[in-house]
């Protein structure tokens, strides 16, 4: 062969072979979620919130991985954990320090990189060296720092790393550096994840400020998230954590990627009481902290592994509530479903089987489904008026609805979740190397 | 750039390319499942049982997509069925017709390619319209037709072209022709799926000869299964009902590819006692007959869509034996498991993660993990011996066991599951087009 015809005939296989792995999903994802807020909103200072993040060398080269957060002296904190069986030991000690009736300042520290989870008696004691550090720097009780930390399981944290970080750390706090903060909790995330809200109570300025990071092992109850929401609100612990606990329900454990629930997820809540606003039983406040939460847990699905797609399942007409749920994440944790979106496939058989297998009732005869505002299946089959090509169409959109009606009751649930698609696999089948 | 050059660049590239299609999966799957058994089995003829198969162009071309098999007067038929809520009406047909005793001649249709499940009024006219021609064709009663569908859900069955073909059915009848019906049935599947059994019962011989077919929305209760299992053995229709119901809760009830169950699950034992080796209370053929049962639900998971590792789950010392099927299933249908295993990963902190979301009881610091022979994790920590290049080298296998002891109790169950891979994502993300 020619040197011509070989360099056409090499050029015509590389060509081939691209459209191949772009096919396949090219073994790459891309460096942001297509799902991604425009951008880093910007987060108000919470008065009695000061942030601070660097570098540890614990894992991440080149980036912050430690953060901190120091809060003012009679600041009420409210936390929300996983409920797995064999929770992290950062996730106890939080547990065993909540409730208590503030007193003096408090702190937050999170790493990222190592879960301190399932390493024996040496994650106990990485916890109680670390918190017992940082009280000691900031002149806070222990039982008031609480820490979290985010990364790979069974692996040893080696605290002497971020001990020798803390004065670093303190010399570093801030009221304007969340957004260090949120920059520092990210593992596999995409983008750092912050929502805000402002609203007047009784004429004053209340402000809210959160921040999140989660991408994967995301379930109830919770889901791999770390969440950390500060506001200058006034309220009584015991308030504060009534009201996370519930509006927690409908935001974080609402939310699916993959099913797999994280021994580390760690939701809290610091109201430092700055504004001098109480809130106790304001609803306007409880709305727009569950308002926070709710974009919170939504941007944590956006950043779903190898997301394409933002799924919003609802289910109404369910015999109950719960069953409702239970048909919900049915359909959201389907690997069939899944992938069905992420081919932009308008697959309603499979959201049928979903609900099937789900074992909360339905009456087969009885299901509406519409992908949108296209109603796909009624009255046991396909829609008289269905048009495959209008549902083809559809699905191509980032923002995907799936309405199931069970004709049945007046039970009703959402969840959101995203797509199964290569991207998954490609982060998931090569994590730890 | 001279000519030379520029192949050599070219010839670089494709290599490069060549290694991320390999790395991605490639936009393909091979075209038989590397778990494949060597060979189809040589299944035995089972006196009074006769096979047949044809094309019906109801969706694949070229090869072979209803199977009917006839039966000798005096055939008991026993059944398991999916429990799915939106059940298929050939499924809802065939368990209306079970459990009478014997009477007359007995009959099998099955098609692929069309699952005929949530078709509306369509869906029982179908099996009406089938099961009926089968009797008229055969003189036997309607009532002793039992029929099966996979493929599509939610389209039409156009059920006069299979009809359209009885006559050919009829006429190809004989006792040989088992693999072909094999064939016959598959969708996805890379390979038919055949197992065999004999044994000796006072001195006589007794024939098992089983197929089935599934390969994706396999999990119990039961799976995208089609199974039908034939035997000369002579037993009371209750008590083959009993023995195949208990049977299907240690082989068919305990796979899993994805976790998601069909509409359309059928299990069929026909014995049709023509040896005149009465079997009722025997426990050689019991086991026989479980062993093929195994055999089968094995094989299913070896075509797990996408599938590269044929993956056993044991759990034993769980507080119960319902608690240690729970923690199995969490750990087999995980997808960051999964994604381990087919990344080659000995990532046991997603084990440890599956086992804490599983809801089943657990202590986290008495858990032992062990991947094969070797102990990863015990005393709620990687253990002291391990060597993460030991566990890597392992993970290569094509056949892993993870086995896990929780040290509560002595509840124990053994699952068996795939790995999650590139190949499944390509499979169904584009399975209807």
């Amino acid at each position: 062969m020619g040197k011509k015809a070989e360099i056409k005939r090499l050029r015509k296989k590389l060509k081939k072979l691209k459209r191949a792995v772009k096919r396949a999903g090219g073994g790459k994802t891309p460096p942001t979620s297509p799902l991604a807020p425009a951008a880093f909103p910007d987060l108000p200072k919470i008065d009695g919130a000061e942030f601070a993040a660097v570098n540890s060398g614990v894992k991440y080269v080149g980036r912050p991985d430690v953060m901190l957060a120091r809060l003012a002296p009679g600041t009420a904190i409210a936390g929300v954990f996983t409920r797995s069986a064999t929770r992290a030991e950062p996730v106890l000690d939080c547990q065993a320090k909540l409730g208590a009736e503030p007193q003096g300042g408090a702190a937050i520290l999170v790493n990222a990189g190592n879960a301190n989870a399932f390493t024996g008696g040496h994650g106990i004691e990485a916890v109680r060296a670390l918190t017992g550090a940082v009280a000691e720097k900031l002149s806070i009780g222990v039982n008031r720092v609480f820490s979290a930390s985010t990364g790979v399981i069974g692996e040893p944290l080696p605290h002497e790393k971020i001990g020798a970080k803390l004065d670093d750390l303190v010399a570093g706090l801030a009221p304007g550096r969340i957004r260090d903060a949120a920059e520092a909790i990210r593992t596999t995330d995409t983008f750092a994840k912050g929502a805000r809200a402002e609203l007047r109570v009784n004429g004053k300025r209340v402000r809210i400020a959160g921040i999140a990071k989660g991408s994967g092992m995301i379930a109830p109850d919770m889901a791999t998230m770390l969440v950390f929401i500060f506001t200058d609100a006034q309220i009584a612990q015991p308030a504060l954590q009534d009201m996370v606990t519930s509006l927690a329900d409908r935001s974080f454990n609402r939310i699916t990627v993959d099913s797999d629930t994280s021994t580390s997820d760690t939701l809290l809540v610091a109201a430092t009481g700055k504004s001098g606003v109480s809130v106790d039983d304001n609803a306007d406040f409880r709305d727009a902290l569950g308002a926070v939460m709710l974009d919170l847990a939504q941007q944590v699905v956006r950043d779903g592994e190898g997301a394409t797609k933002f799924v919003t399942v609802r289910v109404t007409g369910a015999a109950d509530d719960p069953d409702a749920r239970t048909h919900a994440f049915a359909i959201a944790n389907s690997p069939l479903v899944k992938t069905a979106l992420a081919g932009e496939d308008p697959n309603w058989g499979r959201v049928v089987m979903a609900i099937g297998k789900s074992g909360a009732r339905a009456d087969r005869d009885r299901l509406t489904i519409r992908f949108g505002d296209i109603v796909v299946a009624e009255n046991g089959w396909v829609s008289p008026q269905y048009r495959e090509e209008d549902a083809a169409r559809y699905m191509k959109h980032d923002e995907i609805t799936i309405a199931v009606d069970l004709a049945l009751g007046n039970g009703a649930a959402t969840v959101w979740t995203c797509d199964l698609t290569h991207g998954y696999i490609t982060i998931n089948a090569d994590y730890r190397s």
